[in-house]
């Protein structure tokens, strides 16, 4: 999986690839990112990238012409995912990042300032992506979070692919509580369901839990799994955990 | 306004504030952000932070011992806000971001891999806070947002205030599409109501195309926008708004 990230600030994504898991991605060859800076293909001999609105306001619009080019300097095919990142746009959500992990190429424009010039987006015909009903600075952030999320869901990715199988959202339930060493740690202990050996009865814990905290936490998840719910011990689960709770 | 982030990857949160608005909040000293590692307060000898989970499966847990002792460490008071980012926690959103601007000092406690112990949660007595619905491989990117977001509303942090109040969101509706120069692009044209100078229009174009892109892009703010709607011009235009598009 390919990842072209058009930035300002190309340090940003180098340096968050850096650490972790994704530089880990990165060095066996299953990822690769690639930052581009649309101010190397400005043709303003100051370099310039963004200029005033038209119609005034407060701050700076990003100009067409450096991301137009910028962006044509990057091969695409048909198997190419082209977003571009704004508080505009559709919500991510682990449904996404399951789907786009199976694109071969992402290409992720990332704004800054006040946002783009709207013919960036024409241009582009990019799918506008947002990571939250939240304001920031830049693309960057969301961009890492994108390539972060959607790695995570490559085959082979993590080490054990079950570990992304068991997080939260992936059955749209919240994650049951999880303890380690040791048994009693300054007065708090580990639930005694979890030392006794017995795999049923953790298994049914744990999906309880997992209904409770989603139903205290998450009340619109909760009701979307409700709706759907067809399992038979998950029902007899639900019965039991709607009962306790109210 | 001063950040404490608990987190196993400090080069993370330090690289990724030194660039942009965020380094120059630093450096003016209206922020302050400092990464605290609890691998340095294990009294494992191999520095050990995690371990298996009890109850079995897949993935490491986050212990006790070097959270607690590292969360020790940090002077609070009653101006102190904790926060643990978790997929599990009530979703961030640009409310919580003005909320957490009023605090003086932010606490944030990144998880890694499969997650925290759950003592953890419950000794900090932290607020659990998510970015969205998406799964990540630590908390750093989401304590990255959070530190962006919050700080571009702590009063003289961007260069003109007003900039934050016409982002999204601050209105409850998406903004407007930008232009700035030139008129013309590559065949894709400025509207010629932003060229003509009556700001009384533009005014009005603007508001309508917010209601549009609300619209069409996200119809959950509309529906809000819409129910708490007073501001006479505002309804006038929705009327034109919705018969249009219907």
């Amino acid at each position: 999986m390919k990842f072209d990230v058009l930035t300002l600030f190309p340090d940003m994504i180098n340096q968050a690839c850096s650490h972790s898991i994704i530089a880990r991605g990165i060095e066996s060859g299953l990822i690769c990112v690639n930052a581009i800076n649309p101010r190397d293909y400005t043709k303003d001999k100051h370099k310039k990238v963004d200029d005033t609105p038209y119609g005034g306001g407060a701050g700076m619009v990003l100009m067409c012409q450096p991301y137009f080019d910028c962006f044509d300097s990057i091969d695409k095919d048909e198997n190419t995912e082209i977003i571009l990142l704004s508080p505009q746009g559709e919500t991510f959500n682990q449904n996404m990042s399951v789907e786009l992990s199976q694109k071969k190429h992402i290409v992720l424009i990332c704004g800054h300032y006040e946002g783009f010039d709207e013919r960036i987006k024409l241009y582009t015909k990019a799918r506008e992506v947002s990571i939250g009903d939240f304001v920031l600075t830049g693309g960057e952030l969301p961009a890492m979070c994108i390539i972060d999320s959607v790695s995570r869901n490559i085959d082979g990715f993590l080490g054990k692919i079950d570990s992304a199988h068991f997080d939260s959202f992936s059955d749209g339930l919240l994650e049951y509580p999880q303890y380690t060493k040791p048994r009693e740690y300054c007065g708090y202990q580990v639930p005694e369901v979890l030392l006794n050996g017995n795999h049923s009865e953790i298994a049914k814990w744990r999906r309880k839990q997992q209904l409770i905290a989603t139903y205290k936490k998450r009340r619109d998840l909760f009701e979307d799994f409700v709706k759907n719910c067809k399992d038979k011990q998950d029902l007899k689960l639900l019965n039991e955990v709607i009962s306790e709770l109210k």
